[in-house]
C-alpha cells in the first residue's frame, strides 16, 4: 500500500485537460500497477503506483485504470473497493469514489467493467511491467499494437516541464537526498563493509518516512558502473562512490553522486582525477541552459576531461579530436545525465527514443553516446541530472589497447600504472529556468576540500 | 544481483536424483526469476530467485531456467555470460559454467536454445509472477495447460521435509528473526512512530547482510491482520504487535511475532488477553508432532481460546460446541500457522490446497477455517509456524451482532467494552522431530513477565 499524497484536485485536472487538448484522437488508457510478488502472489515488493498514473490520476494503490475520454471530456476510475471480508485483512479503507474526488474524478466502476470500455482504437503506453502485457492482452488481444507515440509524445511534452508544485517536491526529494549523502560522507570508516552504509542509507531514508527511488550504488569499485553488490570492506587508500537517492511521498524523487577517499583526504591522484570530474560537472552547469542540445553539453563535458587527462599525461593530442574520436570513453562510458521526476529516469518506460531525442537529434550507436539517455534541447521546466565520471576499467582497458584503439589519444602505460584507481562520479540535480539552471534542494558541497572536512580531514 | 550461497554440490545433485525418482513421466521446466522494474524496466526491486529454482539449481541470478530431463538423466542450465560491453556496467562475473559446476550441472546452453527443449509435453510449474506466464506462452503456447499437478506433488514431498542442511539455515534464519524483535521490543518508545521501528527492524537486517522475508507488519492496529501502514504514532497504553522475519543468504526464512505493550507494563486486561493466546501458543506446541492433523491442532488451539474467554466473561456456553459453531472467529479469524522454508509460506505459489491440504483432509471454504494454510498430518521434517492471537475487528462485531451470529456463545455487551483492544499474536518456528517439535533458532521469551522484563517493566 502506498502513501497517499494529493496535490490540490484541481492539479489533477488541469493536467488532463492539457493532455485532451495535446492528445484528443482517441480515448486513453492508463493502467496503474500491480502488488508485485517476490517469491509467491501474495509476498509483495514495496508497492510503487506507474508514475504516469500518479501525474494524470493521483492515486497510490494498486489495482486500478483509468480511460480518459477526449470526445466526452471525461475520466473513468476503474477499481474495486474492498469487501467487509477483506476489511479483516486490510482495516478500514477509504471509498475509491472519496479518492477520485480528491482528484477531479467522478465517475468510478468496478475494474471488471474497465473491459466493456476498451476498444480497438484505445491508446495505450508501452507495458513495462509484464503484468501490464497481459493485461492488455486480455483487454485488447493477443496481438498487440504497437503503443501510441502520438500519446508519448503528448504526455512526454507536459511531464518534461515541471509545474511549481512538482518542483516543490523534487526540491524536498533532492534535498533529503543530499542529507543522506552527508550522513553517508560522514559515517564511513575503514573497516566498514559497504553493506554497512547501505542499511545507514536506509534508516535515513526510513526514518522520515520516505524510500529510495533506486536500489544504491554504494561501493569501493566504482569502475563498475551499475554495482549492486556490497560486500566489499572500506579499506584505506580506498575511493567509495555513492549514488542513492530519496523518492518523498508524492513519488518525486532525488539522484545524487558524491565521491570520497575512505581516508580523511583524498591522495595526490584521487585529488588530481577528482577535479577533472568536476571541472567536467562545472563546464556541463554552467552550459545547460534552454535551447542547448543536452548532446553538446555532454561532449562539452567530455572535452573537459579529457583536457584533464592531458594535463595529467594521461592522455595526449588534440582534446576536440580525442572527443571527436570518442577516445575519452575508455574514461567516461555512460552519458552526462537524463531526466528525473516522478521517475529517477523520468519516462524512461516510454522508450529512450521518444523521451531523449526527437527529429533534430537521433541517438548515436557508438559507445559512450549510445548511453546517453537525453540528447535533445533543454528548456525552461526540464529537471535534469549531470553526472559525469571517471573509471578506470581493467577489461576495457585491456580491449581498447588490444584492439589498438586510440593510440594517438591514450599514454597506456600511464594509465596501466592506475588500473586499481577505480571509479569517481558527481551528480546533482537541476531544473532548467530562463536564466540557465537552479540546482534543486539544499546544496551538498562538490568541492574536494569541502568532502575532506566531511570526513574529518 | 542476489547473494551467492551453494550447499555442497551433491545436495543438489542428490535432490534432483530423488525428484527424478518420484517424477520421470516428462522432462521438467524450472523458470528462474527475473529482475523485476518498479517503475520502468531498469530500476530494480531487490533480486529474489525462485524458490524451487534454489532448491534444485542454487544459482542466485536473473534470467536462468533449467531442464530436467528424467529419460536421459541430465540437467541442462540455459543463461547467457555477461558480454564485454556488459562488464562495464556489472564487473567482472563468474562464469555460468563455474557456477553450474558448483551445483553439479555439467551442460550451459544459450537462453536462446530453451525453447528448442521445451516440448508441448514439458511439466512446468504454476506461473506466480506474469514474466512466467508470458515466458510460458511464447514457449509453449498461448493457451497454456494446467500446470502438472503430479510434478507439484513430487517437489512438494521432497521440500517439505527439511534436510539437515536446510534446517541449519533455517535455525541461523530464525536466531536472527529472534535478535529483531529483541531489539525492536527493546527499542519502541512512546512517541516514536511506527515506521521507525521498521527502520530499526531493517537496519538490523541490512547490518547483518540480510534481508526481510516478508514486509513486516509493524502496528499498534494489530486487529488489521495485514497491515503495511507504518504512519501511527506510538501511544501510552497502546499494543504494539510486530511480525516480521530474516531471510539470510541461502534464502531460508524465519518468521516470527511479538506483541508488547508501549508502556513497560501490560494493562490487566492486555496481560489477560496475551496469556489466553499463549495458552492457544503452548496448546498448539505441545500437540504438534508426526502424524497429528494440523486442522486439529489449529482448532484445539482454538478451544484454547475460548476456555479463555468464556473465563474472562466476553464468551459463554460450552466451549467445544463454540469452536464448532465458528463462534471463536470473531477473535481469531486466521489459522493457526504454515509451512516454512525458502518461502515463508513454503511453497504457497504451488497453491495452497495442493500444499496444505490431500486425499485425508481438504480445505473447508468456513470463514476463519478457509484461512489455515496447512490441514494435513505433520511430518518428521516438517518446518511449520504456530501463531494464534486474539483480535478486535470493530466491523467485525458489528457485522456479527447486527446479523445474531453465534449470540449462545458471544456476550457482546462485553466485548464492546474494548473495542479499541487493538490485537495480540504470538508466533514461533518449528521443525516436528520424531518425538513432537524442536523451536528453531535460540528462543526469544514468550511469556509476558518476560516480554515486559525486555521493556524495562
Amino acid at each position: 500500500m502506498g502513501k497517499q499524497f494529493f496535490f490540490p484536485s484541481d492539479s489533477y485536472i488541469s493536467r488532463r485537460e492539457t493532455l485532451i487538448e495535446k492528445f484528443n484522437s482517441k480515448q486513453i488508457l492508463l493502467l496503474g500497477n500491480e502488488e508485485a510478488g517476490i517469491n509467491f502472489a501474495d509476498n509483495w515488493y514495496r508497492f510503487r503506483q506507474d508514475s504516469t498514473f500518479l501525474y494524470y490520476i493521483g492515486i497510490n494503490l494498486p489495482s486500478l485504470a483509468a480511460i480518459i475520454d477526449p470526445a466526452k471530456g471525461e475520466t473513468i476510475l476503474f477499481g474495486d473497493d474492498a469487501s467487509i471480508d477483506m476489511v479483516v485483512w486490510t482495516g478500514p479503507q477509504t471509498p475509491l469514489q472519496e479518492l477520485a474526488e480528491k482528484v477531479g474524478v467522478q465517475k468510478v466502476l468496478p475494474y471488471a467493467e474497465l473491459a466493456n470500455y476498451v476498444n480497438q482504437d484505445t491508446a495505450y503506453l508501452p507495458p513495462y511491467r509484464p503484468e501490464h502485457q497481459l493485461k492488455l492482452q486480455s483487454l485488447i488481444g493477443v496481438e498487440l499494437r504497437q503503443p501510441s507515440a502520438e500519446l508519448i509524445l503528448a504526455i512526454e511534452s507536459q511531464r518534461s516541464v515541471k509545474s511549481y508544485e512538482e518542483i516543490e517536491e523534487l526540491d524536498k526529494a533532492v534535498t533529503l537526498t543530499a542529507q543522506m549523502h552527508e550522513h553517508i560522507i560522514k559515517s564511513a570508516k575503514p573497516g566498514m563493509y559497504e553493506y554497512q552504509l547501505v542499511s545507514l542509507a536506509s534508516k535515513f531514508a526510513l526514518d522520515h518516512n520516505a524510500n529510495w527511488s533506486f536500489p544504491p550504488i554504494m561501493t569501493t569499485h566504482g569502475e563498475t558502473l551499475h554495482n549492486h553488490n556490497y560486500s566489499n570492506q572500506l579499506k584505506e587508500n580506498d575511493l567509495m562512490l555513492y549514488d542513492g537517492g530519496i523518492e518523498v511521498a508524492s513519488g518525486y524523487c532525488g539522484d545524487m553522486t558524491r565521491s570520497f577517499p575512505v581516508n580523511s583526504t583524498f591522495s595526490s591522484i584521487q585529488k588530481d582525477i577528482y577535479n577533472i570530474v568536476l571541472s567536467a560537472y562545472k563546464r556541463a552547469k554552467l552550459l545547460a541552459q534552454p535551447e542547448v542540445l543536452y548532446r553538446d553539453i555532454h561532449l562539452k563535458s567530455c572535452l573537459a576531461i579529457v583536457e584533464g587527462l592531458i594535463e595529467l599525461g594521461w592522455m595526449k593530442g588534440n582534446a576536440e579530436d580525442a572527443v571527436n574520436a570518442g577516445a575519452h570513453t575508455l574514461f567516461f562510458q555512460h552519458g552526462l545525465g537524463h531526466l528525473m521526476g516522478l521517475d529517477v529516469h523520468d519516462m524512461e518506460n516510454f522508450g529512450e527514443e521518444l523521451i531523449g531525442y526527437n527529429n533534430e537529434v537521433s541517438k548515436s550507436k557508438e559507445f559512450g553516446l549510445k548511453s546517453l539517455r537525453l540528447g535533445k534541447k533543454l528548456q525552461t521546466g526540464y529537471v535534469i541530472t549531470i553526472e559525469p565520471g571517471i573509471y578506470i576499467i581493467p577489461m576495457l582497458i585491456e580491449k581498447f589497447e588490444t584492439k589498438g584503439r586510440h593510440t594517438d589519444f591514450i599514454n597506456y602505460d600511464e594509465v596501466k600504472k592506475h588500473v586499481d584507481f577505480g571509479g569517481i562520479r558527481i551528480e546533482d540535480d537541476f531544473v532548467i529556468i530562463e536564466s540557465g539552471n537552479r540546482q534543486l534542494g539544499n546544496p551538498l558541497t562538490v568541492e574536494a576540500d569541502g568532502i575532506e572536512e566531511l570526513r574529518g580531514g
